[in-house]
């Protein structure tokens, strides 16, 4: 399934995109919201597959271009994982970690997948990083050998991990005061649950800025694939439903692109996608 | 004012120390919590004021050694400024940073006051951090030169910045993997509104393990005072009622002990506390 929240940012309701990929039906009345607590509930999901099946979901009325919300409401925490695909690794002369690299994003980064995103006052480095999103469907503590990490998946989703690069490396400290600048992690459109991506490790994922391609990977290119990283961060903070994990993004930032960096400015147009995963475009403004 | 929100974890509700430190006042009805809404809203803490000045609030009926919990609920995100004692900076052999370290920890970490504290499996290094949290009460975006930061905080608690550090500092990536496991910020007993701390740069904090003194030092000495972090953070991240601000540690912790670092270990007790702002006392336990 195909869920998403549709509306007006803070007054956004739940939906579900039909497999046509253009009708969108309401799920209000059915669920109260798509949140961390309906992801955690196979019944609840259940019911909407129930309902979908049989047809009997209103198609929601919204106009074309009706915004697409963040895809979960009331998220936890953003988990990313920095390093993480062998060809980005290469570009900015990194050897692979031993472990994953782990750093945080606040939730209140997170924006829909057409929002406005704003470069920050003073960025001379705002980059791009298109990057596959898992969203958590169980909590997840201390996860073992034996485990099944996808098991506590609830779906995925494209994220867009936008980075300042002077704030997240010369200005001191760790990475997270370049990458928690308001509006710097469009999610969606859509969350698609984990039933129908049978592989997280063979997805396409694409990045253009102002029509020019400049991201082209695969997350089997992944240096810790999915399943690894979610036991990994279960082993030092405990995953609750509806926290996200960005897993990392594949070559082609400006940061590897040295000389030829042209980092991100206000007029300039993004777009982000994934196999399955639905399309992201967002316009850069000035804060 | 001394905020609190007492009760089991989940089940909380909002109450007022009175001056006498011991009465517990009952604000069920008056407010719905304690939370970033209540925090922007200047009438609701008038309310509260008043209903305390008049003497018209019900006295809670709680038992002796009732659960405070953490004295601000849905918090957004913990902001965390690393190095901002010149002491802690000296005992650990660092120069004073030119400018705030900032790392994040996620909300879900923080519990009450006096609850359990786990050591995470696997660690060898858990380590203790008393800091001045500084609970935001105004949206504080892009602060000037000439505004003063002061106004937009709401509060300020105790918060024990539990670290790991082989995670934070051995594992590769950045502190946030040492910072953020489950139970890692016990926060509290107490919110006191701003109006009752006229200086925050005049704070004496301690912090005993086994009840053997191990910090003891003053915010005098911070590197960054409250109001220059508070204006720092704001131009890198939005900061949103609710949130927090834990704003470093002074000396005495056990990574800047050399060999005579004994870190912690179940069974353990901590406690902290800083003038007019309460203490708290953790047992820790395996995770």
């Amino acid at each position: 399934m195909r869920l998403l929240r549709i509306g007006a940012a803070g007054a956004e309701r739940p939906a579900l995109l039909d497999p046509d990929g253009t009708t969108l039906r309401d799920l209000t009345g059915l669920v109260d919201d798509i949140d961390g607590e309906l992801l955690a509930d196979p019944f609840a999901l259940d019911r909407i597959r129930a309902a979908a099946g049989a047809g009997v979901l209103p198609v929601l009325d919204a106009p074309a271009g009706v915004r697409p919300g963040p895809p979960v409401a009331r998220i936890g925490k953003v988990v990313c994982i920095g390093l993480n695909y062998h060809d980005h690794a290469a570009e900015i002369g990194a050897e692979p970690p031993a472990e994953p690299v782990v750093f945080l994003k606040a939730a209140d980064t997170v924006v829909g997948a057409n929002d406005t995103v704003l470069v920050p006052r003073g960025s001379t480095k705002t980059d791009w990083e298109v990057e596959l999103a898992v969203v958590i469907g169980r909590t997840a503590r201390y996860l073992g050998d034996d485990d099944d990490p996808l098991a506590y998946v609830a779906g995925y989703a494209v994220a867009h991990d936008v980075s300042e690069r002077a704030f997240q490396l010369e200005r001191g400290g760790t990475w997270d005061k370049g990458k928690n600048c308001e509006t710097f992690n469009p999610l969606g459109p859509w969350l698609v649950t984990s039933d129908e991506v049978p592989d997280p490790q063979a997805l396409a994922l694409r990045l253009w800025v102002n029509g020019e391609l400049r991201q082209n990977g695969s997350t089997a290119d992944q240096i810790f694939p999915v399943a690894e990283v979610v036991r990994y961060v279960s082993r030092f903070m405990t995953l609750y439903p509806g926290d996200i994990i960005n897993t990392g993004t594949p070559a082609g930032v400006a940061i590897g692109q040295g000389d030829a960096a042209r980092y991100l400015r206000a007029g300039d147009v993004v777009e982000a996608e994934i196999d399955g995963l639905g399309r992201q475009r967002q316009t850069l403004k000035d804060a």
